[in-house]
């Protein structure tokens, strides 16, 4: 609206304290729960002060609850999770721990989580369920009314980090030659409408899919308009086998806020959510850091057994490769029994090429994975690469030059370690693109194996360059 | 609906084939713009063909349209947007390369460009406007309307990565005392509404804000409700000041489609949405990887210059550390000229305690970011990461123990690799949880200097560690 049509306003409303959000009540700076909050929460655990948590805590959100849960320690959580009964918001649970989780939908009996589950969305309902034991999980659905169970086992039925697994079952559908005003007036008046929504489908008969509205279309456009007319025809279709980051892409891609997903058949079974992507998203990035460092899918919560079983690997081959910068250096040894100074300086030459074949590295595994790297531009990112590798190739051989010749009273040194220092920096930044842009063509994971080849490139040819050029020149 | 419902319908609509998105038309399997569609587009260019153009250009979804700029080579880009004229969609712009977008609106007269933008969503137009020179800047704002060149000075003002900057100036804004019936209505008649929303806002006659109601809230709400009875209070304000990643942190936490951005005032001035924040998470996401690798806020698009000054600085602390760790090395020169094999086993124990270290330290810096390692679990996770690193160490001390004694014939040698194995991993677990979490104590960001750190650590104690027990044990 226009600021005319303000003056015209007579109710002249509060405005809202910005410090009144629920927001800026529970939390510290640093964004972890207040301790006066934690303190008082304790408080009235321990007495049992049911009106205080009824003020205090049923009106959070429930991703501020999950935090509040993660705050406070194993009985205070019982406790907390039995006087608040059924004001409890379940929802919270999928904002916790997978340990706390499951800590405490075990402290529940299976009646009162299915009841629980009953109030969510399938999403949300499905995500509790999953980790549960298959006899829980059973017990827990055979309580539930007919529909509900069969859209939840619908849902479990399809594999871990597929769209299906991820999508609500709830959803507003309508067919095409429906009215807007029929839609709306439909819409007021059905009670079992999904939690929110921003988007209503089209379907034909046979529950087949064959277009999206936008609630902003249905709200901009005349009562008698039929939904035919205003639809938009779905573009990629999202398939519930589809996996959650293929998903992630398309909604990324078209920046959709929310999607249809489809059965083989093209009928549709569910809605994917932008908040489900964002999850998707967090997980990706986090899978492309670790994999980078060599670690395998590891969650903070994992035991130690599961945790040296996702690391051993990487170390083993990280091994390998050390006792081959091993072979190369014992070809020098006697060089190095003549002059021990070699042994002393060979690791700076291995180390700044590691590092430089590092960060060349990681900037093109990111660009790969953000599909900024292609085969339009990759010969003109290498010439960049080696170009800077060269640079900075120049910069450390002058002064690490310097230094050895100073430290070792010994020029030759000094000029032996300066030679090695370009060669392999020009090496690290050439292993540092060309690696991952291999590993990339025959469809490996980029992250998964650049770090150790690369590190292997720059020691071996580190040693070589630096312990070579000193036995030529120097012994 | 229901299925029953469906039974009654009479038209039978075509099932829309899956493959008829336009998505699937020009991908290829691998995600990149088809080789044959290519072809085609480059034939109609040098043919000059409007019509082939028209019928598989402009139907393009905006990030479709940015894919095949950046296939094409600058020539075909150019005579392409030549041809388009009026009918190029500016918004594909937002979807390419800095280089790629600057050299298309380099290649325009300011008038068009303006012409364009007024079109544009007001936060597509800054995202192309923020990185033209300031003379094209206010020559381009000079030629646009008033009230969009207030707008888009406006949003400019605000600094790079703040909330402001990436707002959206156009929204729908109603008193809270007006019905759903009058807001609908209001929103049936408006022909200035923005692209597309999910949310209306509520402000007061002197445009603070004083709610928010979701359009599914409003679509299942009879007419003659009054809109502050159905709105949401705000919850935590995103100000246009604000960081975008404070921004992107509420609106993950809350699961938010799009909020309202106040100024200090607390009065409605924009609106931020998901996608927006969307790229802000990855951009956050990239931001952890590139600081752990030691590379800047580096850009592929980044000349060799500005790469080389984001990279040299942590080479230089490389450089610095690699240079203790010859210190070290150098205390033990004696040692190594009387057994050779010592330089050549060496760099095994090193790069085993870094390869660890930096496992530990980036498991440790991805959960601080994500808020999984606070205070609570800390003292749990330290004593996992030590048990894990224990493990491992003597898994490979005993590997590394029985190549080495076999190697060099050398039991004793073996014995004092294997010791040194043990001790350098359990450091390296250490240093990689603890080092994080104490620069995170102390408010620096753990990412930016731990890896480095970290494996001065492994370093330092690998080489004391093993060449120390060969000084005492075997020489």
């Amino acid at each position: 609206m226009s600021e005319e049509d303000n003056r015209e306003w007579e109710t002249e409303t509060e405005a809202p304290a910005a410090e009144a959000g629920v927001h800026s009540d529970i939390y510290a700076e640093d964004g972890s729960v207040r301790h006066d909050f934690l303190a008082s929460l304790g408080a009235a655990i321990a007495d049992r002060d049911t009106l205080w948590l009824h003020d205090h805590i049923v009106s959070l959100h429930e991703s501020e609850l999950g935090d509040v849960l993660e705050s406070i320690n194993t009985p205070q959580r019982r406790a907390l999770v039995r006087l608040l009964g059924d004001q409890f918001d379940f929802a919270a649970l999928t904002e916790v721990d997978e340990a706390i989780r499951l800590e405490i939908v075990d402290g529940l009996p299976n009646e009162k989580i299915a009841e629980a589950l009953g109030e969510l969305d399938s999403d949300d309902a499905v995500y509790i369920l999953e980790d549960l034991d298959e006899e829980d999980q059973q017990e827990i659905l055979a309580r539930l009314p007919f529909t509900e169970r069969v859209r939840l086992r619908r849902a479990l039925d399809y594999p871990e980090d597929t769209a299906g697994r991820r999508m609500q079952t709830e959803f507003v559908a309508v067919p095409p030659f429906w009215t807007v005003g029929q839609t709306i007036d439909y819409m007021r008046d059905d009670e079992d409408l999904p939690g929110s929504f921003s988007q209503i489908f089209v379907i034909d008969p046979t529950f087949k899919l064959v277009g999206s509205v936008n609630l902003d279309r249905i709200l901009r456009t005349k009562r008698q308009t039929k939904i035919e007319e205003i639809m938009d025809e779905p573009r990629s279709p999202i398939t519930a086998e589809m996996d959650q980051e293929e998903a992630a892409q398309i909604f990324e891609q078209y920046d959709l806020l929310s999607a249809a997903v489809v059965d083989d058949n093209n009928r549709l079974v569910g809605v994917l959510t932008i908040d489900d992507v964002v999850d998707v998203i967090h997980e990706e990035a986090d899978e492309d850091i670790k994999r980078l460092a060599g670690v395998g899918d590891e969650e903070l919560s994992d035991s130690v057994i599961a945790t040296v079983r996702s690391r051993v690997v990487w170390l083993l081959v990280n091994l390998c490769t050390a006792l081959l910068s091993s072979t190369v250096i014992s070809l020098f040894d006697a060089t190095i029994a003549q002059m021990v100074a070699l042994a002393v300086l060979m690791p700076v030459v291995a180390s700044m090429g590691g590092n430089a074949g590092t960060q060349t590295m990681t900037v093109t595994v990111r660009a790969l994975a953000t599909r900024d790297l292609d085969i339009y531009n990759a010969g003109r990112i290498i010439r960049r690469e080696a170009t800077v590798g060269l640079i900075n190739g120049l910069i450390f051989s002058v002064l690490i030059g310097t230094v050895a010749a100073i430290w070792f009273a010994n020029p030759g040194l000094g000029g032996v370690i300066a030679t090695a220092m370009v060669v392999n920096m020009l090496a690290a930044a050439l292993a540092g693109i060309l690696l991952p842009l291999l590993l990339d063509k025959f469809g490996a994971d980029p992250a998964i194996a650049s770090a150790v080849f690369v590190t292997m490139v720059t020691d071996v040819i580190g040693f070589f360059a630096f312990l070579g050029l000193a036995s030529m020149w120097l012994v």
